[in-house]
């Protein structure tokens, strides 16, 4: 018996005379519990009646009659639908997703313009993967990744970011979560019970971490980057840093700091992670290669399309050292059995036709032009204003000038006035230095708001303070 | 700058003079260390001389030099591609995906037909996903899944397999896996160290549970199901289970041990987690509804499209009791951000329009034609062989009678027959009862081998012992 419809057995197997009333009921309840849906689509009548052993005419009488009730409606032509006349009580699926929290604009850094996603590219790639792609691959994927993939990330990264990349040491992953929470589950099993995280830094890292039993250290920033004496005197061996583009306060690390994070890495047999989030994206020069390209066996590198395609995606790369590697992929195969192998072998074929490629340049004009709209218009608007960091990725930072601190005053007239910015001070683990009392200063991320929302969301900020 | 070229960017800042040579060294650097590899496609020569602001004739020179020297070459028409004459060392990404071991018929279990994946209804899925899905969709999705997907899911397992579904408490996850590793997480998190799993059963438990620092009990088996003194005396408060259709032993929980099971979990305070990996497949009567359905609070329950679809898909659902709801959602969040959102806004469409009841109904037919052909295959070239187990799922048990044994010499002589078979022994924890001496017990997976090859590799079996 092979029917999705099995509600209805016990009715199919009534005495013959009752048979008919029998499935009727049995339907009506279904559609009264909520078992059956509105907008659910019943199998036509033959399939029913085959799958439920009783006479098509049956099955027919049933759909009429219960049309006719309103439990269930005809659509034109074929097909016959769960109407949506019974309130039953169905619970149903709310959506928890992030939403923006501005009327006029929503300054949150970290997103890009998810209207710029190349909806013909990708659609073509999609078309041919399922065209072309063997019937073995549906199966349960290489762990580490498709091969076709992992060739295809060595060559953009080795070319883009100079990232020493073997795509035997190359873990597909869901994007820089999964892969810090799989290096932190990984170096917990190691007896690394601590790693450092920078502060200011990303909020997510502690709870990152705290999902494997591994607690974090926030270490302070100095112009350089991490700041060094901290470091030595924490007694970790693991280190979180994004030194293409430190987030939030947008500095590059120096030359100077870079060596000197991998001369400390070697003397405690220690490991830093690099967050490569939005290192793509630079306005002034070409972007600086990554840390790992230096030490391959004491940086592990890590990065994601959720800047330069879609969040949504759930797609990213986690570099690992050798001495690592196992351990990471067997956690990958244990927790998750591989990534989807669909989408790894869709994503191969558009980093391939230089698609990819493509994406970023088009993101890179559009981005630079709205970094460069928001430096103008807080520069009119907010004279005094100073814009830090380099030039580079998807948000940046501006100290307004001390008259209008406080910040939280600020912050609450510029949220009433439809405009949401979020204040340095939020991204501090509580060990950074404070600002001075009454200056005010802001993580702008400005990707996904047009030029005009940019100019409209800014003057509206300096009309309301 | 925007170049996807920056390793040209010192070149294009040589003195005019020498840029043109430059440029060209660069290039061939790039391709002899391998850091631009053979089928590369390069820019044009419009875009490179834009991107490096140089004139367009030092590229197409560039272009044209190597190409005579052989590191680039010409395609038809338009375009330059790196060339495959340089032999730099480079790494190549070798593929560890899950491979067939027998040449003739390989009986592992667990495996869909890969070739029923219904190629043509997922393409009209994927295009109208694509087409229709808003902008805000590509961002970070809800942690829990789309709303749209667990609303389906919610009707659809309710329907099949008689959950109590409410889209709430159902989290969207890449499989059984990961659910068991997620909700692991949380159990060590409050303080269950250790959870009771059948044996025999799937191998991949003690891994997953380890993977939370969680330790695994065996637990056996008697006729009826899990035994329940060893259950009452191991003192977990988690157990794993498989009701509609043990794994590997075939056999459904009674009714009985399904009620004792609800009240030992009600006892303990404690949870079983029902992985319901082949529910759907049923061919002597309607499958047996979930046991989650009796007590939604106690009963966990797993389940993926990984035997109904294809496991590369990586998709399934984790329906929570209450009162471990937000724990796992929180921790689905934290490790991974939220499942792909394309994927499961296609899913969703797929289950809306019917589709996945299709390609249930065309795997059911399927199925249980092979299991028929396999039993009979069986009577025929072994006879006294027993089938054991209901007439469900994806693979059967297949007891041969005594003058077959010892198992290792059956083993051995069938493998090197070309016909890979697995020992119902390779699924004990070490602590189930043994078999009698000589008797041959397999483990045989059928779904993914076509019929002649069944009836050929049993053939082929019975010459070789």
């Amino acid at each position: 018996m092979t029917s999705a419809w099995e509600l209805l057995l016990p009715a199919a197997s009534a005495p013959a005379r009752a048979r008919g009333r029998a499935l009727q009921e049995a339907l009506r309840d279904a559609v009264r519990s909520g078992r059956l849906t509105a907008g659910t689509r019943l199998p036509s009548s033959r399939d029913l009646a085959a799958d439920l052993g009783v006479s098509r005419g049956l099955v027919t009488d049933a759909y009429e009659q219960l049309t006719a009730e309103g439990y269930l409606r005809s659509g034109r032509g074929a097909g016959t639908w769960v109407g949506d006349a019974v309130r039953a009580p169905r619970p149903r699926a709310r959506d928890l997703a992030p939403r923006s929290s501005g009327d006029l604009a929503d300054f949150v850094p970290g997103t890009p313009d998810l209207s710029l996603f190349p909806r013909s590219a990708w659609a073509a790639a999609q078309r041919s993967v399922l065209t072309d792609l063997p019937h073995e691959s549906l199966g349960y994927p290489d762990p580490r990744g498709l091969p076709r993939l992992r060739s295809a990330l060595a060559e953009l990264l080795a070319r883009r970011r100079g990232v020493v990349a073997d795509p035997e040491r190359i873990v597909v992953v869901s994007g820089v979560a999964q892969a810090t929470a799989l290096l932190a589950g990984v170096l917990h099993a190691r007896g690394m019970h601590t790693a450092g995280v920078e502060d200011p830094g990303s909020p997510q890292h502690s709870a990152l971490y705290a999902s494997a039993g591994v607690g974090t250290v926030p270490l302070p920033l100095d112009g350089e980057g991490l700041a060094l004496g901290p470091l030595r005197a924490s007694g970790v061996r693991v280190v979180v840093t994004t030194p293409a583009h430190q987030f939030p306060t947008g500095i590059a690390y120096s030359a100077r700091r870079r060596a000197e994070l991998l001369t400390w890495a070697r003397s405690v047999d220690g490991l830093v992670l690099e967050d490569d989030y939005d290192g793509d994206f630079r306005y002034d020069r070409a972007p600086v290669g990554a840390l790992q390209g230096l030490d391959p066996e004491r940086v592990a590198y890590t990065g994601s399309v959720s800047k330069s395609l879609a969040p949504g995606l759930r797609l990213g790369w986690l570099l690992v050292p050798d001495w690592l590697a196992d351990d990471v992929v067997e956690r990958k195969r244990t927790t998750d059995l591989g990534h989807p192998a669909l989408d790894q072998a869709l994503f191969a074929r558009f980093v391939e036709h230089g698609d990819y490629d493509r994406q970023l340049r088009v993101c890179q004009r559009a981005y630079r032009e709205r970094r460069d709209t928001l430096v103008a218009a807080l520069a009119e608007h907010f004279p005094g204003a100073r814009v830090t960091g380099i030039a580079a990725g998807l948000h940046a930072i501006a100290t307004l000038p001390g008259r209008h601190g406080p910040e939280e005053r600020f912050l609450a007239r510029v949220r009433e006035a439809g405009v949401a910015v979020r204040p340095l001070t939020a991204y501090g683990h509580g060990g950074a230095a404070a600002a001075p009392a009454r200056e005010v200063r802001l993580v702008l991320g400005y990707a996904h708001v047009t030029p005009g929302r940019i100019r409209a969301g800014v003057a509206r900020m300096a009309q309301a303070v």
